[in-house]
């Protein structure tokens, strides 16, 4: 189990940093061809409702909104600092791990104030392909708030 | 002391899952029959003065703190999110692990409100009954800010 | 790499918990002779300005301001409590280890009020010197916001 939890605890680490560093183009890149990304609140997870207020399913549509982000940026700019909990390892198979993660994504905006933006877990399915690589086969984000800012952009 | 350092990380994250997750029936498993456990503050501490804001010395305690929180949510709804840096490792003898980590806790409000809610560092003793699953034998919650909100209620 | 990653991994974790526990007479030991310590903006950081809000190159230098820090503790008390994330190796040479963390720290004022003070992420040059005992040769804190609040005083 400790290379499994070290492998995917090095993973999100990545994952985080290439949002924080604003290296948008780079985030698809952490998913399979074939995934699923949603975003969703505790409440309707809990409710087992499938609407995410964010919703794709393949890379083409990760790199379709990192895209629109950037065309998009108009808004008032503004960088996230992602902070993670260690990966809870909930099962094992050759060729994939189910894990959840707590997160804290804190908001800096263009005028320098910081809030807490979001809170929540990340709900993972992750491939494995063999490889020292482990892509996002499937990534639920459970807000634990349900009031999201109409600013919900940069992604999770 | 890298495989006491695992292990006390691994509980620790558990710890803080059971209670984010709200399954607050299992909490009391994390501590030994025998135990105490305190929520303090830094002045306090600092003081020498042995009074807490939340005081018990065994599992039985424990128990019904969570059946009066079970009965008494008339309240407004909340629910935590904790974060924990690194377990700090004091000591380490054949039964028992002493460690310092700090902690950061984020409440979300029914309304969906978001705040920092308490941060400080858990001093704690671990009993180790020769197995994996270390037991808290001792914790006591130190909180940097002697401001207590009357909604003080959910484990720490 | 894994050994590299759990030394940085423990002194990042030590040199949080000096700052947080109130030792500052320790902080400047964390640090190499020659040295470099800078608090900039990620602003200007992004445009190659060198110029930083704090800037020490010796660890005289670090200790003087611990001194003043001491001395000028007229303004009101507050205490910091870090969390950081995990240290990202950028490179590892024999006498040598790069690395960025992410940081974030709450601030508790004395009359109890916590707040999120800064984020952002620490660029590192750490000297190894043969032991277990990593010392900083270079640290750059980049700060996300560039809104510096005037009780900016403690070490970050």
């Amino acid at each position: 189990m400790a290379d499994v939890f070290h492998l995917i605890n090095h993973v999100q680490n990545a994952y985080a940093r290439c949002i924080d560093n604003g290296n948008l183009e780079a985030w698809p890149e952490f998913f399979e061809e074939n995934c699923t990304y949603k975003i969703t609140t505790a409440d309707n997870h809990a409710l087992g409702l499938e609407a995410g207020v964010i919703f794709a399913n393949s890379k083409g549509m990760l790199r379709d909104r990192v895209a629109s982000l950037r065309e998009a940026n108009i808004y008032e700019r503004h960088v996230y600092r992602h902070f993670l909990g260690q990966p809870w390892i909930l099962s094992e198979e050759a060729n994939e791990v189910r894990s959840e993660t707590s997160f804290f994504v804190a908001r800096i905006m263009r005028d320098g104030t910081t809030d807490v933006y979001a809170t929540g877990r990340y709900i993972d399915v992750y491939g494995l392909n063999g490889s020292n690589a482990p892509r996002l086969r499937e990534r639920i984000v459970v807000c634990d708030s349900s009031r999201f800012d109409t600013l919900l952009a940069l992604p999770l």
